[in-house]
């Protein structure tokens, strides 16, 4: 008997249909000195923060033998304290990362005979959630420039009328926010379908002065949602800890559907720790909005279009040939991400001799393209 | 206008249909002296596996800021090397609890218009986790005493043509472990339906001399799933790691639908220390036994009905009254568990005065019953 591919072993099993031929969701892991490729805060925890998070974590393994608090209450009440807007603890939720979260949104709003509406060119995973789920996704349109706007978003709403609707502020893989009108005019949109509105902002802390949450629009919406994550400002990308906030009545909703005792108690005390020193955890983010605003500019500069960004990264538009700059950068161990949109790339802004080593390589690589 | 309550709010929200009205999962948690309700090990993690826990934690978090390793390959080589049978790291898997394990599993093999079969009374995640992607749940009947022969199950299988087959072994709530005949039996007769076939064994590092593990039987049957914890023997429930062994095709499948990194890096740095420490985090697993086989033979000597017991716990009936029981053990400090099956309870062995507690409040609620 001939021996059998990897591939050819997989289709024996009774696999769902949806999933044959698919392939694992993921950047690809490639070890670079420069990795600018998923937005992580390339600054690092700092010393006194990693301390204070290895003694939170000592602490709770001396119990780690028994199940952890199912309601993880003293981290929903320290996620409340951050966020502020006079949240409570009721109103915060959280899981292994905000692909956690938002899948179990799918599972308590969404599901088969239910659909999700994101507008494209977004986060990649709504639509893969949105499968694991059995939830139809919808793909809405954006304006020209990847806008979105109020009167555009609410129509489209309108027409559609999906369960559920993501709304990326800042957008990945784009970085611009959106106004706070288009989150009001969504809202008041799905009325009719009982539309759950998921604003993302995983980026949030990023924001260009002026760029308001939509965590202000909460108050007497209880189909609003308004997501986070530790994985970027916070620099804790390893620590896989997403959060939302919500009318309290949504992570009622959630206990239905969590798994029980879904969140560690390392994790819960890894991320505790992480609010109770977040001022010095959080001291970088300035200076990466600082070489962000530097990366823009210099693209201007260099005759390309960079995306107006409320996040830690740029996208940007005008290359030629966005595959040979890749593996230029590549070779000069920069690690970017190619989105999959033609003429453009994605660069997380990094430290400043990272975002230097970046800008210069991409000139020589322009300038080759040139001449 | 009024204030609503919390229900009547949570009833407002466009929730799926079938969670409506439903309560969120999970025993009581209350905090008394002597915990034996959710099976843990009352031993707690020895002094020199936390130190050893904490100082990989340690390591981890000074690169807290970078996505995990999303293979998690270390954690998968040292689960491989613990199982033996020579699986290789490629057949094993992980996620954050045996319960993630299990979805995982139902959102690749499950699913709408499929179903998975379980034999109650068993575990009782198996028709919550089939309810949260989808999955229709068969409820399979047992022979006398809770017992599943290999006939009785296989003609079900073959009756039901189910996509998914759960075997509990040892079974929760009842602890008895099923003979490798019955999985055999299960596994061909579910060929035609293609079954997957999942063997979860959390409780196996307390099995009786002479009872066997399912993974002997992994060679050549694909379709073949043994599910595994560490939140038992280990003692690290509150880590949260459950994992599987399969053959390779299984976990390809599983990489399919797993979120990306949903493993983070403290929970694999706080598993392979546990793994690498395993003698003296386990060290206490004969001492559980001895327990839980004094549980055994004491109810007998109080004219109650025990199962055997593979596992670390003791399901017992012959109560007249189990609700009068368990309330007599809280007010004496002791939390069992109350499975709602009519005339029985279920305790976990815990330590030597945990048990000496347990059977001695226990006598005395007898005795009072019988005066």
């Amino acid at each position: 008997m001939q021996p059998t591919s990897r591939e050819e072993r997989l289709a024996r099993l009774p696999l769902r249909e949806d999933l044959r031929g698919q392939h694992p969701y993921g950047a690809p892991q490639l070890d670079v000195p420069i990795m600018l490729n998923v937005n992580e805060n390339t600054y690092g925890v700092p010393q006194d923060v990693q301390e204070a998070i290895a003694r939170s974590v000592r602490e709770a393994v001396s119990t780690l033998n028994r199940y952890p608090d199912r309601e993880f209450t003293e981290l929903r009440e320290a996620l409340a304290e951050y966020l502020g807007h006079d949240l409570t603890p009721e109103q915060l939720w959280a899981a292994n990362g905000s692909n956690e979260v938002l899948q179990q949104l799918l599972q308590a709003f969404g599901g088969p005979g239910r659909s999700a509406l994101g507008f494209p060119p977004t986060y990649s995973m709504y639509p893969l959630l949105a499968a694991g789920t059995g939830t139809a996704y919808l793909k809405g349109v954006r304006d020209a420039d990847y806008e979105l706007s109020a009167e555009s978003a609410a129509r489209q709403v309108r027409e559609l009328a999906p369960n559920i609707v993501f709304l990326c502020s800042p957008n990945n893989p784009t970085g611009t926010a959106l106004g706070l009108d288009v989150v009001e005019a969504v809202y008041e949109a799905g009325e009719e379908s009982q539309a759950i509105v998921i604003v993302d902002e995983a980026y949030a802390e990023f924001a260009q002065l002026g760029t308001q949450s939509a965590l202000t629009l909460l108050p007497g919406r209880p189909r609003l949602v308004v997501s986070r994550t530790m994985s970027k400002a916070f620099a804790l990308a390893g620590a896989r800890l997403g959060y939302l906030a919500a009318a309290q009545e949504v992570t009622d909703a959630l206990r239905l559907v969590r798994l029980p005792y879904h969140l560690s108690a390392i994790t819960q005390a890894t991320a505790l720790a992480a609010l109770q020193h977040r001022a010095s955890l959080m001291s970088e983010v300035e200076a990466i909005k600082h070489q962000r605003d530097r990366i823009v500019k210099e693209l201007e500069r260099l005759g390309l279009r960079p995306a107006s960004s409320d996040s830690n990264f740029v996208f940007f538009t005008g290359l030629a040939d966005p595959q040979r700059i890749w593996r230029g950068l590549l070779e000069a161990g920069v690690l970017v991400r190619d989105v999959g949109i033609p003429g453009s790339l994605r660069v997380t802004a990094g430290t400043e001799s990272e975002t230097s080593a970046f800008l210069s390589r991409l000139e020589e690589l322009l300038e080759e393209e040139r001449s």
